[in-house]
């Protein structure tokens, strides 16, 4: 089925791609460049990552959030490792297995409150070091925002990896909504990141408004003298490169970023208030980013689908997921929430 | 070190994006769509495909050539398969592994007699069937144009195809630049990948004005239903997959992909043409598309190099490789010609 | 550390070999026959599992129960399917990732209740079906007996075989124990797996006086066309194979293998009845066959473990884990009591 | 097809176990050891084999031989190199692929002269080095025997050695059948092994009257801290480990590895010197250890298997494969002969 209604909740990524965002794309359309990374634009790309994040800090561009993701993983660990994350992480629910499949890892799936893992949940799986039967704890891995739309605090980033590295394992964080947790905080990058012992870092734009690519940064360069041929391997190396680097230029210009990330979680925060006021309509988790959870009269759903597409997230419950995005505008909510308004009383008149 | 040239030989995908396909991205630009390929770019994108290949045939999008190749033999293979090629073959020789790390399949590389391979190098690996012990032949895999800059011909690829399916196999052709080939035969893509036996079709774009995305296509349907899996955990599969379709769809719209290989093609004739004239110079192999192989004296390398890029093919025998793109000029293939003869007689006379 | 202790109740596979299974060994060992399974033992082995099991059923043998997991699970999934099981399985705990490696598969712990799943614990993860993101539920896989020594009733296997089936899952039972649940369950062995539903079976006699050597059947030959590749390809496939099935040769005849599990069961009521008379000592789970877990006195562990080798489960609980075996004996047992009595008396007047 | 002949020249694996080495076995099973190799068998074999080698080596047991390669190439490989082999190299032909399923790596196969590769095979695969699309060569592999029965001497392996470790890179040697190289050499093991530069060694004895069982010696203890868990992980960790360990034990008492190495050679040696008589026959390689190569009239082929069990080595040529093995006697081979003779008789008169 072809959904081809050009407006909704569905996704971050179901939007397009800023417009300074496509202008950098195009100046970046000028004549050859070497292939593979070895360009002009790539090499102010990494300057910029090295700017914000510090000198001693390797980036790996690639493709998408998925590979992003296994080429961090991936760099860190052997097969006999297993990886800690949220039952509800994008590398356990989302990944069809990518994970497991290219690391070879066990994945542990921990029980999140709000989306978040704590290191009371983790703590139990910390076992079987140095016992050869057992998969070899390795990392712990959390989403910034969480699939939730929660965002971790530093000092609950910091625990985790506290608890990582007093047993020599490695904090990864998924940043697909870096953006998104940075204007949550009100924090620069490297706050909640870097300075909090995060180790690998999948840094994403695609769903802030860039059209594809995603960088892994690694803040140990001890740890990737071998992940160009594991991005290779992986068919996570760009030849024309130049066209994901000149997003990030621009990604980064006058904190873009900063700009698309507020407006979304503003939007979110107004479907959130709005929403709220409905008493037949139920929030489910902090709205903290970009993500509107919500309980909502079953009846509604369809109807509701039919004007505004979204995906429901548990379909017992009657529960909804509503993501706002970059371009979603205050007019699009107050009309979606009219219409949930509408639906409502028209099932109980019925 | 960064390659500051924006001019040069080194490869095809060194090259930028033709305007047609840009603005098409751009018109695909336009409010949310469904992601990860449910949108109506990649709906029209896959009737073209059905269109020039038949309804039976089944689309899959992917990032780049070696995320195709992989997808493709995947679908088809177990672990203990294996894959026949060319020792010169691109998933032999320049994907660092990613075939057998994502298939575990055998790769048995064939030496070709001008990139191409025939049944002659192919039977002795026909071999093991039915015997747990041996990897077992499922696959010959071909790639047209070949990394050698030669097309085969029809009749060259049904013999290897009914090859193939005589002893149970599938023929997989690798098309990174099949547009080329295209134009080199002067016939439609059907009539030499399905008419002519090929299972498995990496179609790519990326080497003749696309800016990323391959297409995967497979002439059997039934070969098909679990694909989708595989892309995604191959980390493959695009969330904002409209923008490749959307250059797919100005690829084809007035065969623009017929005008930008011809226009390589003919670059390529011309500089092979050119350089024979020079006495220093010889062709190593016969020039069909878009690739120049020559020998030329070593000193002149070095100082060529300094002013156009591209990459040394052998060191030892002084052989180069020279390749042209959709926006390479006459201008600049006479100024090259030029530069060499100008390097050989200032050699000379040195 | 080297134990040089020849007593205890550590695992049953620290046990030796039953003399009939030596002696069928020995008799095994006459002169050349064919490698890799094409021997007149493997013949009969393979009959008498027919026999036993009926005669669409297939049958490989393979080195050890881990290999035998994999293999069976190898053989029905694909990359990106998931395997549910209980967090304590021996595929989920104690394998160090082969499943994950070989299969790449992801597996799904279900958190048991005396170490046995139930359909609560498995609906919610199956979920996802033919969604391309999620890794989709193949299969279910449990242990009997469990690795709690608990043991599932035929009802309780049929009702999960059911809830697979429905969801055109397969059911997996690791056996490395089977022997001893059959005794249990005083059932024969197909009675309580393939006539309750189980697909495929590791049928394990290493624990239960074998000295290697495990056959993986599978009740539906439509499944195993490409077992053998796999099972070569898994490193699993013994030269002189003659060697494990004449083990097996002896482990059925007049019942061996009926006699060793009961006696082994026999002894773990034993140990449990003796403990449980100590009420310093609490019984933490079911005794239904041959291992014994108990909460003891934290002090007496140390020592106890100085006489008689055995594993703690469970460090905070003081809980630890006793097996017997098919040579464990009553003297053993009484002497093993009277110790941790003595011990207990010992620390209360300290 | 079940083979019931008890002689024959197919495989020195098709032969049973020393009488000596199950006597070993039967005194070994004596009560209960801690398993998975902590007990005091296993303690003496790897003290036996760091006496012969040296106490800086690391032994790790395990089932079988393309076990002991995988976990050797496996403990030193990343998933993006490649080992070089030669073209008739068990792990490329005769393991179904295990290697590049297990470790991901490409093998690069070398055509080999008389069975043994040389540095002139293998210069021209030691390229690509630091370049991420190449796969990154990182062991040249060699057989000792090799699959055509003919024994590296010292100073072939020591030049294979230098190169290896000149481009940064390991040798490894499959040693399935080392004592007949030995007892061919005259030379401890160590010394065409370690003190030739081999950094890896499978060293097989179920070729040479072992029931089952391989030992992989490191002789670079750094290599190996992740070894162990490798061994889990591959389905190689044996539980009674004592019974591989007490048939090395019996292996090197009293060097009874050479007795039967040594009488093996001598019956090869007699064959191919009573085939060498007949002048329908040609030996096709060296005899140099255990195994003759020759080819016979096609028409005696079917009518001596049908007596005598062995292989076709190569149908088109009407080559054929004998091994001879520990138990192989004279009269055996006379009979053999004479059989040959007649056959060759019957079908000139005919």
């Amino acid at each position: 089925m072809i959904n081809e209604m050009n407006k909704g909740f569905a996704s971050d990524n179901n939007s397009g791609v800023h417009p300074a965002i496509f202008k950098s794309m195009k100046n970046a359309n000028n004549g050859h460049v070497v292939g593979y990374g070895d360009d002009p634009f790539t090499q102010k790309a990494t300057e910029i990552f090295k700017n914000k994040f510090g000198d001693d800090t390797n980036v790996f561009f690639v493709f998408n959030g998925t590979g992003a993701n296994v080429l961090g993983l991936s760099t860190v660990t052997q097969s006999f490792h297993s990886v800690i994350c949220a039952e509800t992480a994008h590398i356990q629910e989302d990944e069809c297995g990518a994970p497991e499949k290219f690391t070879g890892c066990k994945l542990l799936p921990v029980e999140p409150v709000n989306g978040k893992i704590t290191p009371k949940g983790i703590i139990p799986h910390l076992k079987g070091f140095d016992f050869e039967h057992h998969s070899q704890p390795r990392v712990i891995s959390i989403s910034q925002v969480t699939e939730m739309g929660t965002v971790y605090q530093p000092e609950e980033i910091r625990a985790l990896a506290n608890l990582a590295h007093e047993n020599n394992m490695l904090l990864h964080m998924d940043g697909a909504r870096i953006a998104n947790a940075a204007v949550a905080l009100d924090l620069d990058f490297k706050a909640f990141t870097k300075y909090c012992g995060v180790d690998i870092l999948s840094f994403g734009g695609t769903k802030n408004g860039m059209m594809m690519g995603e960088a892994v940064l690694f803040f140990n360069p001890d740890l990737t003298h071998l992940t160009k041929y594991i991005r290779k391997q992986s068919m996570q190396l760009y030849s024309k490169m130049r066209f994901v680097s000149a997003q990030f230029l621009a990604y980064f210009e006058n904190d873009l970023w900063k700009k698309t990330a507020s407006h979304s979680n503003k939007m979110a925060q107004l479907l959130a208030e709005e929403v709220a006021k409905i008493p037949e309509v139920t929030l489910t988790e902090p709205v903290e980013a970009n993500g509107v959870f919500a309980i909502v009269p079953q009846e509604v759903i369809k109807p509701l689908q039919e004007q505004f597409f979204f995906y429901i997230w548990n379909e017992k419950r009657s529960e909804v997921r509503w993501m706002t995005s970059w371009d979603t505008t205050e007019e699009e909510i107050f009309e979606f929430v009219e219409l949930i308004k509408k639906l409502i009383e028209k099932k109980s008149s019925a």
